[in-house]
């Protein structure tokens, strides 16, 4: 890809082919716009192949043509993501089963089976000729997977690949037995071809199966993903490939299906204005970060709206100077592209009313259209910034698999152990003091941070306790909380004293837990040494600490354990190990973390302290550094405390920013 | 009918069968309390017809026989709305299927297809046989076909059937493609025959498929119940027909119904006491007028609840007076008749707690039927006001076609459009202001009107655009909301400026809409021009608006369209084009329309203001006008400033009402 | 059984095979800890027939010898609370039907079929190769048959043996369809080959027909364990059985598994400390005295739980002192044993994270297992009250069929007619005066009462109204509630009067109800005579009542009905029959009951009143009267009110206990 910001969106030419004036306008309006880019294809398979065998390329190579003339790039989606009507009326396999045994209809979109040898054969002949036909097409710049990859399929092919695929895994059935726990409530199998996958109608409650079997969805959307690449490679497509993930999603492990694609890219959108602006943008923030992290290198931005969505229970509008600020965000993260879904609004369906960059009205005078035409110009300056990469000291540890577990487990809160809080908890205490941040899995290295924080690590894989242990030897800051290292990877509880393998390291064993009723509360109290003098409310989860060497932070204020630990710290190796017992309010952690990560020397991306409302971001070039300032309050920032020095690259001064304002400024790679 | 209000209720003998000196008490105590009327033979199938072909009549005969002799009609029900077990058994094709593709099995009531030819040929039997044996007996006045009729089936038979519909409303599958824009994830038909009605197991948004299901359902619905007064004209029965419709049903659409029946007639279960009892009787009253509306002629309270009803989440007691002034209300709206559900409480199943003229206890010492005696001595002296019609000059659009489309069109507010509530604030401004009001569809003339409302018309089908064109351009008043105009008949939006073909009569665009969340509010801010210097509070969603010639009545207070046009107002024609921008508070509507109304010459039905707590409707015979003035608070009200002139009919003084007390005023037509 | 309170629980060896150090390890764990009972072999069936008839006995032989050299009995289970993977793998017709007619798939426990032939013949011939092996086994001292019995199938061959059933109910279809009321709606019935179970594919609001189905699943379920308990006596097991029951369970009516079993056993797992503890306490207490009144003799706590559970919503640890309050409260109510769910805590699957005596941690230095050392100490001294009765002279009637009827019978408040609630406070108001409490069904007998309470007696059966006037006459006080004696054993609504045949009983006609809003109130005004001047606020329902010699105690003080009698007194034979006509606070149950338990001349256990937070109970045996007073606040408490007199068995004092302290007071029987 060249150096420059692709900017554009989703585009569904194929919605109008009767409307050739509005065709035309399209191309118009995005050249004003600055748009560089749009995406192909996706959900177009009837247009593409109206009966089966029968192709028809001809409208899409003629609206391919005048884009590229027109100086626009394609992404080139495979059309698998939903399935023409013709396909599953001749072959029923291909769709999909519910968890309750009942074969859906046709209709909605990901209605199909990824096991299924019809529905594979199918969309490798589309992908083939849609490769051959396209491949060598210079609009075309990446491929662009299914869409939104997700769900599963409990058909009887799924149900025996499920049973192939566990053979794979487990030496015999005695020991799947013996990692599922099957002895408890008689649920032995004498053999791999008694199992059936989770189902409200059958099994729910053994959790290693459940497991795995998230495991094996996971596998094989990714196998049938890698089979989409390699079809449009044999077809002849050889530019990058990419899948476009989603917002926190757990049906899937993104670990997977990173490794099949060449670029990451996702869609982003959040709720904005529905509750404070910056707290908004540091979970979509997470979000980017989490993505960025799957590769450690940039990602795209596939999909953002340009105005208001459909799907919300409250669609509200962007305010003025939202759309850039959400789409310069994607850029302070790590992405090389902005991208809208959708160019042009759709007259019908379910997205009628999903907002665009151009709308029903079909005017240009439009707020957004307006707002999308001056960040188009802007990017254009901002060429030099795509590419470059992202360089953090401070992960936090937000692994699919760990939540699988934690939210199955069955105790002790079954209403609700707020993981993603919690780690939104970590994250925002890092971003206050003006750090990158990667968002990790247990599968990727500790490796290069100096600060690491695991809030609720449940369920501990790949040597998980070891890489910690090694982690904190080599002198970094670990820090664990409440209700970690207490179950393996198939979610069964590790005999001895927990966090498992680590009691050493942390100096503490957790001897129970004590769940709190939402309306209930707790005081970890701190008599002044690392914290100062105070206290912090906790809820939800207290672990109850017998110390083994580690110093109290912290000492609960309330119930039978007041004045027990509630946080630890103990030096281990050349490192530092802390355990924070109980679920914290935020403060904590912002107080906490100031403390631990100067102390573990992870650098600051601007010299002082980042006001509220206030985020920062940076991104490393061969030559520069890009600083990215941005105002989440609808007011004005004063932003001079961050001393920003370097040359304004993007927004207007280095003392102030206006509502929603960005300020990018590039630094000489050397100067802090 | 003569000239009588029709008064007594359903009458369910075939459960009492074995307790003749019950079935004998029960005309006893008709009598005493003045019935003049009862519904027999709803539900009744099994006992007509206790083994397919063995037709048991004369229980039935007997019955009617006695209630004859003792002055009481009968309105005739055909059996329809349950069928016996042994039909179900031999031909489980009458059995409805779920949208789910479940079939049922027997139980519940309205548990049929209504497509299948099995059921509609033993429906016709019955129907044919009862009206040659009952056809020409005296006391019968009136046919009631099935009852409440509603849902719908997705067997094979109505899957069939809806095609055959489909394949008549459009020229090819091509124009369906079209209409119903599924080229949209791929959802485009090759043929008629690949349709499958909308269900959770497959298609539910796209929205054209969606909507012409509902048509569907309803042609279809209508088409069984035409078949059923067909079998009843050729076995005998020449008394008219009538169906029994239900409160704010949308599951079909009534217009169509109507057209069937001779007589509109419907069951009104108000939750009195539940909210002020004032709320609950606009309410009311607005389903009585769009009742009345649907033949602009009198219609029939077929059920109505004597004492608590069984089937709300809290089932209260009727305050003393209640009864009457619920029952009057009728009346006042354009009712013929009071009818009970039910004259003697059923021992068993689902409705044996359901309130009755004769309960379990059995005596007549009980207020119930005391109250219900007394009402019964005044309505004897009321006849001269059955036949009389209602004259409005307003009328609300309150269209069930629309809030199909509007509640399914996943945006701008999916949490709630609020579309019943946004009617009631225009009904209830009208009311306040002592006028009759119509409540129309759009299939529906708006000659004859002065001013029409129109909230939240989403959805224009018919040529809504030019019918509103020419009211206005012809003089009238028109006013419509916010999110009105936007998609035509199948729900597809319409390109170019909305409200659709009426920017220019109405002198605005709408350029976006906000939603905001249910705890969040917008002010509308007059400068005291049209209305007084001030502001109303204002919810759900705003309208953005460009100034197309219109002057603007009010402006926003808050957000970033402060300032901006939050209701206009443009002369056009003969006529006056207002438009509401956002969701106002009840205020609003109260003291936009007060002033509208007036300037559009609307006359109301008394002289001065009318307090807060009271009705005011009025009917006309060729040689009188009736008003009726209803207190719905439960304290004395003082009604002087009404100055009410004219003979009492009904009540005491025309300076005050007693709690829940009615008074009706007969005055000459030329009064006013 | 030997005078010895049974201490133990339910322990899981077959999990732990491959870990012989762990099972040598909690035997050397139980002996510390005084355990001397363990429960065997529940949910073992995959372990103990491995295949379809191969036995493999050995491993629980080798156990059982194991325990029974440490001095440590068993209970054993029959392992029909789930089948092996491969007993539904070949016979799919074990597998439970739901009732929208599904066939589950393998999972869960109880996942079977009661009715299956082939089930009950695998289940008998493993309960007899059970009792052939270990029938004669001196550490076996008790059977229990399968677990916690519950839940309905659906299948055809169960819907086969309702009809059976039903016919010998039943003279002809004729009598079925009356005492039904099928007339209602044509649900008439031809045959009873025509019937079906209540299915909401079908028929739901037949009540007399769900009755008779709960009545049947019930049958189904008595008819099941009893072949099991068959099977055990016929291969030789001749001690004593016992089913598990569980808390305020409605699937079934205990009573008549009850007749099955030897003696009755439960499972008790409060919520302590989500509310005041005192509360869960009488709660828990009143399930006490419900599983002790259904055989009038010493019960078995069979479960309870040593630390958190983990199936809550949010599971909190146990204070120190309550593993101790809530185990001595089963002996106060007359249990003979403490047992826990579970010894040693399963390493997988659902109830991995559930307490038990021993943990993951599995060391002794836990605060859980030294709490259940130390109580197993005392409990070693406690032997001598094994088999000691509790004599109560008040009872609580809270009847399951009623409850069916109840919250079936669709009004007057469909949200909520709050049963458990009502029954609690009556239930409360006794034992805050000191009383032991029987808490009994209808069909149990009222002799040996001199004060019995029956709320909301909605349903009467087995001649209840002959009852309740005998009872009266002899000489007790009878309280009734309002929504009492309106239907017969098939929610059959009663005519005439209400409450159904005792109008002259209790001197009073109940005329109408009326149902209040959840934020409705009115009140119960008392002019002083039996109760003091003042008033007690009630909700939910209100009955309107009509005086027919009784003597109001209370009258309403809001509404229309202000002024008229809300409670009455009425002098009947020697006794006094009392109704309260509306759903009173908790004080007015205090404050009547107080007067009237002593004009009826109950006895109380001790002096003086009881102190808030304070649970007093006593059980005899031949010799001696136990008297049990607990302290359910986290904070000391003056008991010397109390003035207890007697021998302390356990405890530390007469004036004061400490924070969930406890004290057992011998005194020889005629110290009252």
């Amino acid at each position: 890809m060249q150096q420059k910001i692709l900017y554009g969106g989703d585009y569904y030419p194929e919605q109008w082919l009767k409307y050739p004036d509005i065709l035309a306008q399209d191309v118009e309006y995005m050249k004003e716009a600055g748009i560089n880019t749009v995406t192909l294809g996706v959900f177009a398979w009837s247009m593409l192949e109206p009966e089966e065998g029968r192709y028809e390329f001809g409208w899409l190579r003629g609206i391919m043509d005048r884009l590229y003339e027109s100086g626009i790039s394609v992404i080139l989606a495979t059309p698998s993501g939903a399935r023409p009507k013709w396909l599953s009326d001749r072959y029923p396999e291909v769709l999909r089963v519910r968890e309750d045994g009942r074969r859906n209809l046709f209709g909605g979109r990901h209605n199909h089976c990824y096991t299924s040898p019809v529905y594979r054969e199918k969309v490798r002949a589309i992908d083939m000729a849609l490769a051959r036909e396209f491949g060598s097409h210079p609009a075309v710049i990446l491929w662009h997977i299914s869409n939104e990859l997700g769900g599963e399929c409990h058909c009887p092919l799924c149900q025996q690949a499920f049973r192939d695929w566990l053979k794979k895994q487990y030496r015999d059935i005695e020991e799947l037995n013996d990692c599922w726990c099957t002895t408890f409530w008689s649920h032995r199998y004498q053999s791999f071809e008694q199992i059936e996958a989770p189902s409200s109608l059958g099994e729910k409650a053994v959790h290693g199966l459940n497991l795995d079997w998230k495991r094996f969805v996971t596998a094989q959307t990714a196998d049938f993903a890698s089979e989409e690449i390699r079809a449009v490679r044999e077809g002849g497509g050889s530019q990058p490939a990419t899948m476009n993930l989603m917002y926190d999603y757990s049906g899937l492990d993104y670990d997977e299906l990173a490794k099949q694609m060449d670029t990451v890219s996702w869609d982003s959108y959040p709720l904005w204005h529905k509750q404070e602006d910056i707290r908004t943008a540091m979970d979509n923030g997470m979000q980017h970060d989490f993505m960025r992290s799957l590769k450690k290198k940039p990602f795209l931005l596939m999909e953002s709206c340009p105005s208001a969505t459909n799907w919300q229970g409250v669609s509200k509008l962007k305010k003025p100077g939202m759309l850039a600020a959400a789409s310069l965000q994607a850029l302070a993260h790590g992405s090389d592209s902005v991208l809208y879904f959708q160019i042009r609004q759709s007259r019908g369906s379910s997205e009628k009313l999903h907002g665009a960059v151009i709308d029903h009205y079909g005017g240009r005078d439009t707020r957004v259209f307006q707002e999308v035409k001056s960040l188009g110009g802007s990017l254009k300056k901002l060429g030099e910034i795509a590419g470059s990469r992202t360089k953090a000291e401070a992960a936090v540890i937000y692994d699919v698999q760990n939540r699988w577990a934690l939210e199955d487990s069955q105790g002790p809160r079954n209403k609700g152990m707020h993981l993603h809080e919690a780690a939104m908890k970590s994250y925002q205490a890092l971003k206050k003091l003006g750090m990158n941040v990667d968002v990790i899995s247990q599968s990727q290295p500790l490796e290069g941070y100096r600060f690491v924080a695991a809030p609720i690590l449940y369920l501990f894989r790949d040597g998980m306790e070891e890489k910690i242990r090694r982690f904190v030897e080599a002198g970094g800051c670990f820090v664990l909380t409440y209700w970690s290292g207490i179950s393996d990877r198939w979610d069964r509880c590790f005999l001895g004293g927990t966090p498992y393998g680590l009691t050493d390291v942390f100096g503490i064993r957790r001897t129970e837990t004590d769940a709190l009723y939402d309306q209930e509360e707790n005081r970890m109290v701190s008599d002044g040494q690392l914290l100062p003098k105070g206290e912090y409310v906790c809820r939800n989860l207290c672990d109850l600490l017998e110390l083994k060497g580690a110093e109290p932070i912290l000492r609960y204020g309330d119930d039978f354990y007041a004045g027990s630990p509630a946080a630890t710290v103990h030096a281990f190796g050349a490192g530092k190990a802390v355990y924070v017992g109980a679920d914290g309010e935020q403060r904590l952690y912002d107080e906490l973390y100031a403390r631990l990560a100067a102390e573990a020397g992870v650098e600051t991306l601007t010299a002082g302290a980042v006001p509220e409302g206030i985020e920062v971001c940076s991104r490393c070039s061969e030559k520069a550094e890009y600083v990215f300032v941005q105002n989440y309050r609808n007011e004005p920032a004063d932003i001079r405390s961050l001393d920003l020095k370097g040359e304004i690259l993007y927004g207007g001064s280095q003392n102030e920013l206006g509502p929603y304002e960005t300020l990018i400024v590039r630094r000489q790679k050397s100067t802090r």
